[in-house]
């Protein structure tokens, strides 16, 4: 609990319906999209405006209570879990989009807008906004920006770090600062706007953003490769790249994503297949005709199955719709789900869903592997049962050597999850030493308190990382 | 002059002849590419391996010495000038193209490398390196690194910061770090790379950089606009990009510098249009001509008195070629050159011509202005008389107000020649304070003792910020 007298200045802040310290708040508030973690905030805070944010903060500092901006909470690092209690602040007040600007295509909106809801406005206006996490129909733009959101178009069109191009942002001590502009090129000082984007509300929290729109592409084209050899399916992925083409979409299934998918939305998908690849490109439509049949060359070269491209945009939305239910999908089969993101150099996608299986195999746990292939960005997922504690060990002991497994083949722990409470003992292994000691430095200058989501991003401990032997 | 006993260490670690303190090798290193601007270092020494840089970096923060670490010194911001004397580092004997990997699309190279020949190579084997600073022949990708350089294909593409994935890096103390990889994303902790992109040498210096390749585009169109109204070249700026169209190259031409750069480069152009705009569209051949006939229909629109299309691949480069001599150019004129660097919105563009222009005549300085319109980052250019101090101190406090005048329409003060010591005193003016505290904080995390490149980026005292009023 609060001292009643931070509470009561608090409460005077944003009124008395938007604090609130009562159970049902605290519950709703003490978990986000992770499994199996949950710790009680003592009040959630509803601000309306960056001036009610910079006030909060100001109380925040004085009184020294830990703070955890949130919009939606679908994260899954557990990156907005209050585990050293304090405020919640809910960013879904401020959801407001202030500008689009046709003129220099860019945006300018409050953190709380839902994604979906923003890139379905820019739509309508013609205009595109790429980065498209899989979560973007609840995720707020402000979390995208606290955690770097990818999703299924950052192959062609690189992630949330690349639209972002200004911020407003409150430090720990209510000061507002404004990074960046309405500018494609600024290169006045450290790259503040681009440091933001992804520092997990560590560093400050972000009440405004400026962000690039470009011109959308002209015709889009979807395309299913099916193969019953896993390797040619991750083969493909590197062929279509050598041969110099970027696809907008580039994702992976393998077979146990294929079953629960498919059983889920009921796409008739072929259930003896080992691997799909979903693919697409977008561009002017000459285009996107010629990159199409090349792809489907390189397919048929790694011996797909079958290559079936989708005839209408409602059967291409279909089967984007199906790959962006695969968490939720997968999510049926047993009662907890852990859904990873090791991250690993496009070449290596094979070696590394190989290793993936090796090592489900090895500890008798349930993996699932899909993802953003393109990216070499995949999401392998274990369905387990939290209750089950001798299981859930080893489905930690299996994702450890996962991401050992990631960094050995020259790629990194988190490739658009964020590093949150759930990598951070890991978060050496891919930094080093030095790495953490300059992050925590960058910390310091701007939280020397460390009031901003406290317990996130640096373990306590480190994990010490054991070198695997190759095929162990 | 250094101790004798640091300077025998740092010989002993890279050899007599690279190490050098003899007064040519000080005064061929005690300037770079900035007018008016001068400091003698106490030696120069030239490392081959990240390994010497290490050593070099361990004796010289233990001597306290400060380092200014260098490619080419083509910079215009004063960012390599020795200001504080000490050691300055030249890296052009790591120069080498370490791997280009076809596979994931990625070169990996050392900092001292030519921007130019690491394009061509990158060339030869079917890919693309868009970052293209008019210095690229004499740039070197380490400074376009430490300079986040832009370039005539920053408007489509970006600049370097957006093919920059991985770094490594050795700090102040000697210690090396490495930051991303062969990744697409990457959000293990905060992004160092991005930070280090652009920090100018105060942070670190790059041994080693990872780089993000593309596909080359099919083909590409060369379009001559030109405007016997410079608002009328402004506005089509805008307009180009309301339609939807993103042009590879966007760059504009006032009078005066289409004068000197037509007496340069013999091109023909005519001596009687207020502005010149050099159009380029590169991509699929259907869409490329697609766009080009668009561009030609707003440039009709804006009232331009002549639109010509290059007829082949060389009269195309020819006006490349000339458009990137214009600094050259416009240095024939008078014997000191000044090239600033204020950026806007696109937007903006004309209003902050027409800024120019009046403050310009307001100071009765000569200012003539070129540069990226399509990303609102423009290149004034004072060419004056260093021994002429009265005159010089009306182009300072001509380019003050320009700076004033950017920042008042949403720029910035520098869009990609980096703050160095030349904007230092104006770093604030962009930032705020806040900003500033804050971009010292990470300074220090990296460099405690304050010897990467010491006086630049931050000035001992501000500029005071005199608020114009408009018609001023």
């Amino acid at each position: 609990m609060l001292k009643p007298e931070a509470a009561n200045r608090l409460r005077a802040i944003v009124g008395a319906g938007d604090y609130r310290d009562d159970i049902e708040a605290l519950v709703a508030h003490s978990y986000d999209g992770t499994p199996m973690l949950q710790s009680l905030p003592d009040a959630v805070i509803y601000p309306e405006s960056t001036e009610e944010v910079s006030k909060i903060m100001a109380v925040l500092a004085e009184y020294g209570i830990p703070l955890v901006s949130r919009g939606s909470g679908s994260n899954l690092s557990g990156g907005t879990v209050p585990s050293q209690g304090g405020v919640v602040m809910v960013m879904h007040r401020m959801n407001r989009i202030l500008e689009v600007d046709l003129e220099n295509l860019t945006a300018t909106v409050q953190p709380g807008i839902i994604t979906a809801e923003f890139i379905a406005h820019v739509e309508s206006l013609g205009l595109f906004y790429p980065p498209d996490p899989s979560s973007m129909r609840i995720s707020t733009i402000g979390g995208n920006i606290a955690e770097c959101s990818g999703g299924l178009r950052g192959l062609k069109y690189g992630t949330t770090k690349d639209y972002v191009i200004g911020l407003e942002a409150v430090l720990a001590g209510g000061e507002v600062i404004r990074t960046g502009g309405k500018l494609m090129k600024d290169v006045a000082g450290y790259d503040l706007t681009k440091l933001l984007v992804g520092s997990e509300g560590t560093l400050a929290v972000i009440t405004e953003a400026t962000l690039k729109l470009i011109p959308p592409p002209k015709t889009k084209k979807t395309m299913l490769a099916m193969y019953k050899d896993l390797y040619g399916a991750a083969r493909t992925v590197s062929r279509i790249i050598e041969s110099r083409i970027i696809p907008a979409t580039l994702e992976f299934l393998d077979n146990p994503t294929i079953r629960v998918v498919d059983d889920f939305a009921k796409l008739g998908l072929p259930l003896d297949m080992e691997a799909i690849l979903l693919i697409e490109q977008d561009g002017d439509p000459e285009a996107v005709e010629r990159d199409m049949e090349r792809i489907r060359e390189v397919c048929e070269l790694e011996q797909a199955e079958r290559v079936e491209v989708a005839a209408t945009r409602e059967e291409a939305e279909k089967l984007l719709t199906a790959r962006r239910s695969a968490f939720t999908a997968l999510a049926r089969l047993r009662p907890t789900t852990i859904l990873e993101d090791a991250t690993v150099p496009r070449s290596k996608i094979a070696d590394m869903v190989l290793r993936i299986n090796e090592i489900a195999r090895k500890y008798n746990v349930q993996i699932a592997t899909f993802g953003h292939a393109g990216d070499g960005n995949l999401h392998p997922t274990a369905t387990t049962d939290a209750r089950d504690h001798e299981e859930i060990e080893r489905v930690e002991q299996a994702f450890a050597e996962i991401f050992e497994a990631a960094i050995e083949l020259g790629g990194t722990i988190t490739g658009e999850h964020g590093v949150g409470m759930v990598k951070a003992p890991y978060l050496e292994w891919k930094t080093g030493p030095a790495g953490i000691a300059l992050m925590k430095g960058i910390k310091q200058a701007f939280d020397p308190k460390g009031l901003l989501n406290p317990g996130k991003m640096f373990a306590k401990e480190s994990r010490k990382r054991v070198v695997l032997q190759h095929g162990q």
